[in-house]
C-alpha cells in the first residue's frame, strides 16, 4: 500500500480535527483509496498544544524546515490562517516540492492569483475544498461533476455564524445582540465576530467560488459587502409575513455585460430550498446552463466537517488527480482575465425598506413622494406598532417596492434619511427573485 | 488543444441532449478543460432519428463496429438502456479499448459487478454519474469530496416521477390516478410508468449508491421495495397534519450487524431538508462520520441535466482521472465482499397505518387489541370522515405507533386485515426518524 507523507502546519481547532480524522478513519481511507496517509510532522509554534493531543513522539515541531526538508512529506496542509505568514509558508512549501492543501479563504480570496502562480512555477498544485462551505463538496463539483456547464449564477449561504444568528432571531423572535452573545458562548461565533457578521468572510468565499464558476480573476476589493448587524427581528417578522426568509447571501450572476458579485442580506421566497437552510448549516445554489438548479448543503464549519474536505484534498493530491486538473483546467485566478464587474448601482431588484419614523401626520406622504419622484413603484407599505421597549413616539414603517434600479433606491434612501421625521438610518434589504433555470 | 473522440450509442431523448450539449457548450468546455470533445459517431438503429437532428454527414451509423474499429474514438457513451443488449455493447466497447460512460442504472444495479470486472480486464474504466440523480454530482462526491468519510447512511429522493406525483397530490389535494395521467401528459412519467411508481427505478439507484457508499457488493434482488401506488391523498393529508411530508425514499444505513437497504414511502419531518424537495427534483442526504449531514439536490432527469453528468464523465475519462480512481480506489461491486444485509423484519421504526373500516361499534377495540397483543404502542388514532365519493358506511382510521419492530408490525397488519370490519388492505407507511449525525 502506497504511503503519503503529510505535514500539517498550524494545529488549532481545525488542525486537531484533521489529526483526529486521520487517526479515526485511517482504515476506512486505506480500504477505499489504497493509500496510507501518514502524518509525519505537525508544525505548531504554540508548544502548549504539543501536550494537548497524543501523537507518536517527534511528530510536533516548531520548525517549518522539518517539513520542507523531509523528502517523504508529499503534501503540506496550511492551517495558519490570515494572509501574511500563511502566504509565505504556502510559497515555501510549494518551492520545496510539496502540494499544498489549505482551508484559508482569506488568503485565496486576496492573494489567490499569486499563490496559484507560485504553485504552477513550482510544478505543484494547491487544493482548497475546505476554504468554502466546510465539508460540502462544492469546489470538486464545480471542477468535475458540473464541469460541462456554463455556470450562470451562484447563491450561497456560506457563513454559519450569520445563518445561526438570523435563524435564531427569526424562529424565537430574539434580539440580534442576545443571539450573538449566545453564539459566542456556544462556539458558533468567534470571540471577535466582526469578519463574520459584517459579511467579509462570506465575500472571501464568494470570491473563491466565483473565480472558479465564472473563470475570472476577481479583485476582492470590488465586491460590495453588507453584513447583518443592522437587521432587527422586526425585519425578519415582516419577511415571514410576506412569505420570505431573510438570509445573508453570497450572490454571483453572469450577465451579458459582465459579472455581478455581492454579499448582502436578502429576502428569499420561503419555498426556495435555500430558505430552509437554518442554524449552522451552509448551502450553495448553483445554476448551470445544462444542469439547471443544483444545490449543495451541509455543515460549513467545525473541525470534523472541515477535516473531511481537507483529507479529501490530501487524497486528491496524492492520487495525482488534483495536480492534473490544476495543470490542465483553466479555472483559477492566475489563468483567467480580470472579471468585468457589473456595478451594483446597475442591478435591478425588489427592495424592502424599513424606516424608523416619528409618529406624526404626513410622514407617509413625505416618504412616498421621494420614491415617486424616482419612479420607484411601491408594492406594500405597513406601519407596525412600536416594540414594547422602544420610545412610544417612534414607529417602524416597512415598505416593499416593485423592481427598481439599485442606484435610484440608494438616492431615495439618502433623501429619506434627510427627513426630519426619520430617527435612524433606514434598513434596506433586497428581495431576491428566484434565478431562472436554463436562461438562454 | 487535445481532441477526445466520442462514440454515442443510442440516440433517444438523452442522446439528443448529449449531442446538443456537446454543440452548445463546446467553447465553454474547451476553455475550462483544454479538451476539444469531438462526437465522431452516433450509433442508432432507428434511422428515422438520423434526420431528426443536424450533424455533419457520416456521423450517424447503424453499425457498432464503426465505433469499435475507430482508433480515434476514446470514449463510448452507452445510452441504449436495459440490461441485455446494453451489457453486451458495453463489454464490446471495453474490449475494443474504449472507456465507457453510461446512464444505465438497471444495467449497473443488476450486472454492475460483471461490467466493472470486464472494464478491469480490458484496462479501461466505466463512469456512471448520470445513472443516479441526473445532473447532481452525487457519485463524484462519494468518490472524491466525501472520500475521507465512513458513510453511515443515505436517504434519497431519486425518482422524479414519484416525487412529482406525491408533491402534486399533497399540494393540490388531487387523486393519484389523476396526477399520474397528468404526469404522463407532461412527460414527467413514461407511457408505462410501472418501474417508476412501483419503486424499482429507485431501488436500482439505491443499489448503485449503496455499493459505492458502503463498499459492498449488493445483490439487487435482496432489496425490499414498496412503491407509491397504494397511497391516497388522505394519507398525505394526515402526514401534513402530523408535521410530516410523504416521500418515496431510497434508504441505506450501515449498522453494526450489517447494511439495511430499502425503498418505501416514508413520512419525514416537514423541517428536514428532504421534505421541501418537490416536483421533479431529486435529492440525496448523505451522512458521513466526519462531514455529518450533507445533501445534494437538483434535477434528477431530463435531457440537459443528464447530459451534464454524461459529459462531465466523458471529461473525467479523457483526463485520465476517472481511470485512476477506477483502478486505485476500492469502491465498486467487483472489488468488495457481498453485503451483509440486515433483514427488513429486524428494523425498528415508527409507523403510520391507515385502515378502511366499516363504521360500526367496537372496531377500534378490535384493532387496538391486535397492536396491544404484539406490544406495539400507539401514539395517535384518528378516525377521519369519509371522502365525499366514498361509500358512507366505510371510514378511514389512521394510526401512528411508537417505535416498533417491522416484523411485529407486519404480523399485526396481517391480523387486522383478517377482521370482518376491514374492507381493503391497510396502507402502512414508515415514519422515518432523522438520522443522527456523527454517530459513534
Amino acid at each position: 500500500m502506497r504511503s503519503v507523507g503529510i505535514g500539517l502546519i498550524g494545529c488549532g481547532t481545525i488542525g486537531k480535527g484533521v489529526v483526529e480524522l486521520l487517526t479515526r478513519n485511517a482504515e476506512t481511507i486505506a480500504r477505499k483509496t489504497g493509500l496510507r496517509l501518514e502524518l509525519r510532522h505537525v508544525c505548531e509554534i504554540n508548544r502548549s498544544v504539543w501536550n494537548s493531543i497524543t501523537l507518536p513522539s517527534g511528530r510536533f515541531t516548531a520548525d517549518l524546515n522539518d517539513i520542507l526538508n523531509d523528502p517523504e512529506t508529499n503534501v503540506a496542509i496550511e492551517l495558519i490562517g490570515g494572509t501574511t505568514v500563511a502566504g509565505e509558508v504556502v510559497k515555501q512549501c510549494l518551492a520545496a516540492g510539496k502540494d499544498v492543501v489549505t482551508a484559508n479563504k482569506a488568503l485565496l480570496a486576496i492573494r489567490g492569483k499569486e499563490m496559484f502562480a507560485a504553485a504552477r512555477a513550482a510544478g505543484q498544485c494547491i487544493v482548497f475544498e475546505a476554504s468554502v462551505g466546510g465539508g460540502i463538496p462544492l469546489l470538486s463539483s464545480l471542477r468535475e461533476g458540473l464541469i460541462a456547464n456554463r455556470i450562470d449564477a451562484l447563491f450561497g449561504i456560506v457563513n454559519g455564524t450569520c445563518n445561526y444568528i438570523l435563524s435564531e432571531m427569526a424562529t424565537h423572535n430574539r434580539a440580534y445582540a442576545d443571539v450573538l452573545e449566545d453564539a459566542k458562548r456556544l462556539g458558533y461565533a468567534e470571540p471577535d465576530p466582526t469578519l463574520d457578521v459584517n459579511g467579509t468572510d462570506t465575500a472571501h468565499k464568494l470570491a473563491i467560488l466565483a473565480a472558479m464558476a465564472f473563470q475570472a480573476d476577481i479583485d476582492f476589493a470590488t465586491i460590495p459587502i453588507e453584513g447583518i448587524q443592522a437587521i432587527d427581528r422586526m425585519d425578519l417578522h415582516v419577511a415571514r409575513e410576506l412569505g420570505y426568509a431573510c438570509k445573508l447571501l453570497a450572490i454571483g450572476e453572469r450577465n451579458d455585460d459582465g459579472i455581478s458579485l455581492r454579499v448582502h442580506p436578502a429576502f428569499i421566497r420561503a419555498t426556495h430550498p435555500l430558505a430552509s437552510v437554518s442554524g449552522p448549516f451552509n448551502a450553495v445554489s448553483v445554476y448551470g446552463n445544462a444542469v439547471g438548479h443544483c444545490l449543495l448543503y451541509g455543515r460549513g464549519a467545525g473541525p470534523a466537517p472541515t477535516a473531511s474536505a481537507i483529507v479529501a484534498d490530501v487524497i486528491a493530491a496524492a492520487t495525482g488527480n488534483a495536480r492534473r486538473t490544476f495543470e490542465q483546467f483553466q479555472l483559477l485566478q492566475d489563468q483567467n482575465e480580470p472579471a468585468i464587474m457589473k456595478p451594483i448601482d446597475a442591478i435591478q431588484s425588489r427592495y424592502y425598506v424599513r424606516a424608523m419614523v416619528k409618529d406624526q401626520p404626513n410622514v407617509m406622504a413625505q416618504i412616498t413622494r421621494i420614491f415617486g419622484e424616482r419612479a420607484i413603484s411601491l408594492s406594500a407599505i405597513t406601519q407596525h406598532e412600536a416594540e414594547a421597549d422602544a420610545p412610544q413616539d417612534i414607529v417602524p414603517v416597512a415598505i416593499t417596492t416593485h423592481m427598481a434600479r439599485e442606484g435610484a433606491m440608494r438616492e431615495a434612501i439618502k433623501e429619506i434619511e434627510k427627513l426630519d421625521v426619520i430617527t435612524a438610518p433606514c434598513v434596506c434589504i433586497r428581495v431576491v427573485a428566484e434565478h431562472e433555470e436554463f436562461k438562454a
